[in-house]
């Protein structure tokens, strides 16, 4: 079965919201092995609308509507879609009852244009609202599915989740589930990547291979369809380890995880503690730590050192090496992370210093930085990298580099820099 | 000019990602008088997207497509439109010496497939990708206008203010002009800032009013519409000094100013340093205010003091008042915020302390933080926050509440906490 989501709300069209409806919806369909083909967004205009609807018709089994079924006079869905099937309205007394019981829990008066909320399609089965007051809906018409969703995602996440799914359940002719895994790689670009791996991409049918790249990683997604979710698995593993073959060493992770989650979890399992000396990225490193519960076991703090001063009168960086290197040098990264080790008494040290931008710094040309990390009993390690983005861009992706560059040191430290 | 965007890309129909971009573009579109009636998102299939495309002529003048411009195979945008419309494709030099920089720079390896990404369409007018490698372009065929621009945010959001908006002012034909202001507001909830204004909210017309709430900020929205820019931009005025007379002491800034950029400035403006002790942030602060261009005017640096360790022997927080009152505690915001400014010489010291979640501290509740702010030759003052979000939320707010008591405090020292 194939889907449409139709998001209707002239609201998303100005752009003051984002459409994170259809994003939660697609998520759920794949799941239970519906496509979705096209998602559309259309503002609470009728006879836009009811357009919409006829070009959804001829793509389109299942047609998923979130939005508009408000107690408003721009809250529309309802009305175009009935004359648009033919389908007269009534009211449900289960809606109205509820929408009553609202007002008197909230002590608040209803206004008579709340029980146009309650008006549903004749024939439809109902989809309870435990979060609000429009009720949703499904009504078979010509061939064709149709599911109303009220728009506001905390009313319509739990009605598609409790009530929606199970009646497609019913639906779906398939008996084929989706399983989807994404491998997540660090250090090696879309354009290298894809060529590594482009004989598996050319014959890709079962499972298939989507790269994409954003925020200076690049994740390939695996997606396999089969009746037997332990077999769609074996099929994923199976694509899997070939392509860990060619590029394993740039994998880092699965899903959702993030750099700083893999190095959090390899720190809690070594029982090692961390504090860093910020300049270029100013706390963004600890912060993006701290963003993690627990933190506390990790990381023992650090010092932000945006200033020359800092960095020599806090962390005792040696006027010498200022003068001698400059503050974006190995040698002052070397001492910056040896020294904020020892300050904290942590067993690690990381130190970023760099040229964010937009202006070059001590003639080094932004995107310049300097990553050192001292880890107790080893001789300190510095890198350097050369990034080629935004303020922000560099940053962050200084951010992820010392990740990158520690996670490594602490799984091989033969190889690691 | 009716515009309609186009998201290619088969990660958001199956719900990895969420159409931003389509958001991004209407804010902006709106701004330039061009009524977007439709989003559509399309997988990564040329048959599809062709089909896609097709019904968009039949209703939209401009069509706006994002995503597809890459390296790898699965990115066909560019390919399939111009079969659709019978353009050639051809190298353009620019762009391919950018994107040879760019591996340069880097020192990468650059790979044949990027190549592919310099390829325009014949007679269109590029659009110069200052953050990534792609380019985008525009063109006019058959009555319509397309333009192509790069799925990453980060690429797409500068390439089309920076260029994109000016190709497209030249086409508009329309003689209204849509002209927007959000204000923003923080210290009020978005009910109780509806209820002082709902007269106003009911009665509008032009400009419009629409209030939206996130991230512990309330903004309004208000939208004119006139032949005349001035005489839209009288119109906002008006409609905001209404508003300023009932909620005017919560309105902080404009547009896409945050509080962090406004505290900022007026430490800039009054040529004042500041430095920060983080706990419970972590390192946010600091990181936000290192964000923005130029913050080493302002920002000395600081510590994020994660543990009591680092609180008493880098930022010398007494250990008795440790043991006497705790580290969420009154005492101990104020000594952090006083201490780090005499540790790193800063005209100004605040504080961050406070249990983030999800467990309770020192028998605290969750969300109880206290914020210190140390002024130079005033007596250091203290507010205690009590917040009631996730982990990340909690942060995040403390932070805001930091930088609004500053502020407050700093324009107007007698009335602020």
């Amino acid at each position: 079965m194939n889907a449409e989501i139709i998001a209707v709300g002239s609201e998303l069209l100005l752009g003051q919201i984002v459409n994170t409806n259809a994003r939660f919806l697609s998520q759920h369909l794949a799941g239970v092995g519906i496509n979705v083909f096209y998602h559309t967004v259309v503002g609470d205009n009728p006879d836009r609308l009811a357009a919409a609807v006829s070009i959804a018709e001829n793509r389109s089994q299942l047609i998923i509507f979130t939005g508009g079924l408000g107690p408003t006079k721009d809250d529309l869905t309802k009305e175009t879609i009935a004359k648009h099937i033919g389908k007269g309205l009534v009211f449900d007394q289960g809606a109205l009852d509820s929408i009553e019981a609202y007002f008197i829990k909230t002590n608040r008066q209803m206004t008579e244009n709340n029980r146009k909320q309650a008006l549903v399609f004749e024939g439809s089965v109902i989809l309870p609202n435990d979060h609000g007051m429009a009720p949703g809906m499904v009504v078979e018409s010509g061939g064709h599915i149709y599911m109303l969703l009220p728009g506001p995602p905390k009313e319509m996440e739990p009605m598609f989740v409790d009530y929606g799914l199970k009646v497609l359940s019913l639906q779906v002719k398939t008996n084929e589930k989706i399983v989807s895994r994404v491998l997540r790689f660090f250090g090696i670009g879309e354009a290298t990547l894809e060529t590594e791996i482009v004989d598996l991409i050319d014959a890709q049918t079962n499972p298939t291979i989507a790269p994409l790249a954003s925020d200076g990683e690049v994740t390939l997604r695996l997606t396999a369809k089969h009746q037997d979710v332990f077999l769609a698995n074996s099929l994923l593993d199976e694509v899997e380890n070939t392509i860990g073959l060619r590029v394993g060493q740039y994998l880092y992770g699965y899903d959702n995880t993030s750099l700083v989650n893999e190095l959090s979890k390899i720190l809690r399992e070594k029982k090692l503690t961390i504090s860093a000396a910020e300049s270029l990225t100013g706390g963004m490193f600890q912060q993006e730590l701290t963003a993690l519960p627990g933190a506390s076991a990790v990381l023992k703090g650090g010092v932000v050192c945006y200033t020359n001063e800092v960095k020599q009168h806090v962390l005792n960086v040696k006027a010498e090496t200022i003068r001698q290197f400059g503050v974006v040098s190995e040698q002052c990264a070397i001492e910056l992370a040896e020294n904020v080790a020892t300050l904290t008494g942590a067993d690690i040290g990381i130190s970023f210093t760099g040229v964010a931008g937009p202006d070059e710094q001590e003639g080094k040309p932004v995107g310049t930085v300097y990553i050192g990390i001292a880890l107790k009993g080893s001789p300190t390690v510095v890198k350097e990298i050369i990034l080629a983005g935004s303020r922000e861009a560099n940053r962050t992706r200084a951010v992820k580099f010392g990740c990158y560059y520690l996670i490594r040191l602490l799984k091989e430290p033969q190889n690691a820099m």
